[in-house]
């Protein structure tokens, strides 16, 4: 089966908005052992998405569409694949009543507009919306092309998402193939092509399976797919032996959770004090569910005031030793693991630019531990912009602790 | 011109990997006038890849690709491109000397696979990477195909954009158009339809111009476009008395910018305490360069424990009035600005899910806004997911302070 995915939207081609709908639907798709050939985004230019989606209409079996229901002047998907496939709009009955309900619960009344997202094109069946206004699609064998499906999905994506998971999938499953299944590894601290030529005589091994490396500013990915469970199982005890340390986690789990779960497993617990990363290090914690069961919280001291009011530091001796500085990192860390009473404490200063403070270049930075066995520091030179050097050193730092945890006894 | 955008790689349409390059390109071809009529994900596959790569020579005059120039196995964009055109792929000296250099410089031997990145299909030009190994192409009139430019441009999106900003744009202006302009306001507190409606009679008004709307969790952008800068200061000056009050920003700011912005041109300050969103607000605020000129920090008080610590709340007396409810996020926001010394703290509390806790249904948020004129705290009920609800209440946070700093003689 071709699947593709049409996003639409100009704001995809020419704003700072993401497509993430359909890396989430990639995802979903590869747990019926289906995968997208291609994906295209393209603007809420009516020529254009003709032109589009009378291709996908030739090239694919499925093709799924984010985008362009909602009740405003530049959303017309449903109405354009109506025009091209000559099929009318009709009301259904089904989705004004949900959409009043919607609007009800919230104490108020749709406005005119929202009322065309209630027209469904003759011989498709709506798809509910539980949390929005605008209703799916569901069009099989649309007039003059037997065998092909149309999904038309909303492009917010929680309602996407949810449309998906309750009315989409079920439709999809029996036509599934065998499942794919993947191999994720995640590797921490070691650069992309250094793994690649490490691991390149399991690769070559297990040549047959589907293999793919994937870098970010905090982790690398390497990832292997098979529709054999034990293939997969064959793979990961060759690789175990040449990453060793450097494998932080096996499954779904990224840096982050790879930590909290070692943190858990041991009863440990963890603080931080963020000076130039002004919180991001606990909000990646945070984000993950039951992340309060090891990490306590912390100072996101980003002023020589707020080390001072939050930490009990003296201003005039940060002043002395320098706000950039092994010394200054240390002293985070300690107070914040004597403050909060955690197991490990990691303390973040630097310089994430954009330029340079001081003596401080850009890219500085220190990351101190202290942990039960006393405290250690490391110093880095960081490369890319603020965002990167913020990212990059949140990881610096949870690795430094990851390795730390799994050295213990 | 036909510009379209071609990115390379399988974890494009299989993983949680977004594709940002082609956002960021379709932003910068937007100042010269310029803009993608598609942008198409495709795999690292052989098949998939030389197809869409034949159509595109077809359709498009300008083809921007980006990623496969790395050294590892799965990277193979430049040596299809030259299969299919019939060209060889010879050593560039300048480009292996570039390699060399930017190895030595960090004391390492580059790994044997990298020098394929050295190679240049014959008839292109390499592009250098000065923050990077992989070069990219430039290639003008490909064999068979005049008039045709083929633009090769790695993945990683710091070598990407630095590479695009310093070879590709001097060499693309000659064949810009009338640069486009666009006017954006960001509004916050309104939901997109509303806006909409709200927005209606303006935008009939202006109906020649290129309009769209742009909803996100934090925010709501009204974006229009036009050759003609006076349409579009006709256009803002239309829109101010509609929007009032709700206007959070025009320009390239979002909201966190535009908080930012206001407490710096009033000379005052802001510090956080925050539970349940752990960080997020303040790393959102402190992403911004030059935030420390109005954010001085604040205290990611996630657990019980953290909120006695660092703000000297006594645990028996939150135990009792609850750690999700008003009192608790007053008591914290007002903890905070005394123990800060800032002319305003917010203060967040509730539960983000996945589950209730105790009395607090998932989604139940309390904010805190503690100022020179007392403090006022809101409750709320947010939708969504654990990233959903964290997100929405940095922002309902921000968006409080902003209106509360307007609001003000």
């Amino acid at each position: 089966m071709r699947i593709e995915c049409i996003a639409i939207g100009t704001e995809l081609l020419t704003t700072r908005r993401l497509d993430t709908n359909s890396v989430w639907l990639g995802e979903r798709l590869a747990r019926l052992g289906l995968a997208f050939h291609r994906k295209t985004a393209v603007g809420d230019n009516r020529e254009d998405l003709a032109e589009l989606f009378r291709e996908a209409l030739k090239r694919s079996d499925l093709i799924l569409a984010t985008g362009g229901l909602g009740p405003t002047f530049d959303d017309f998907t449903k109405e354009l694949f109506a025009e091209i496939l000559g099929a009318e709009l009709v009301e259904d009955a089904g989705s004004r009543a949900d959409m009043l309900a919607f609007y009800a619960a919230r104490n108020r009344v749709p406005p005119q507009v929202n009322f065309k997202q209630a027209l469904i094109p003759v011989g498709a069946e709506p798809l509910r919306n539980p949390v929005g206004t605008a209703p799916g699609v569901w069009w099989e064998d649309p007039p003059g092309h037997p065998g092909v499906r149309i999904v038309l999905l909303p492009g917010v994506p929680r309602e996407m998402k949810r449309m998906w998971e309750e009315q989409v999938e079920p439709r999809l499953r029996p036509l599934a193939g065998p499942a794919t299944h993947t191999l994720r590894m995640v590797v921490a601290g070691v650069p992309e092509s250094t793994l690649d030529e490490r691991t390149r005589e399991v690769r070559e091994r297990h040549g047959h399976l589907d293999w793919s490396i994937l870098a970010s500013l905090t982790q690398v990915e390497l990832l292997v797919r098979s529709e054999d469970p034990a293939a997969l199982e064959a793979v990961l005890s060759d690789l175990k032996p040449v990453l060793g340390g450097d494998l932080a986690a096996v499954g779904e789990a990224n840096l982050e959770e790879a930590v909290l779960q070692a943190l858990r497993a041991r009863g440990e617990t963890l603080a931080v004090a963020e000076s130039m990363t002004g919180g991001l290090l606990a909000a990646r914690l945070t984000a993950i569910p039951g992340a309060s069961q090891a990490f306590l919280g912390g100072a996101t001291v980003y002023t020589l005031g707020a080390k001072a009011a939050l930490l009990d530091l003296d201003p005039a001796w940060l002043g002395r030793v320098g706000t950039v500085s092994e010394v200054c990192a240390t002293a985070l860390a300690e107070a914040t693991r004597q403050r909060l009473g955690a197991t490990w404490a990691l303390g973040l200063c630097g310089n994430a630019g954009p330029e340079a403070e001081g003596e401080a270049p850009v890219g500085a930075v220190f990351i101190a531990l202290a942990g039960p066995e006393g405290t250690q520091v490391r110093a880095l030179r960081l490369a890319g912009d603020r965002g990167d050097i913020q990212l990059r050193s949140a990881a610096a730092a949870l690795d430094n602790l990851r390795r730390s945890i799994i050295a213990r006894p």
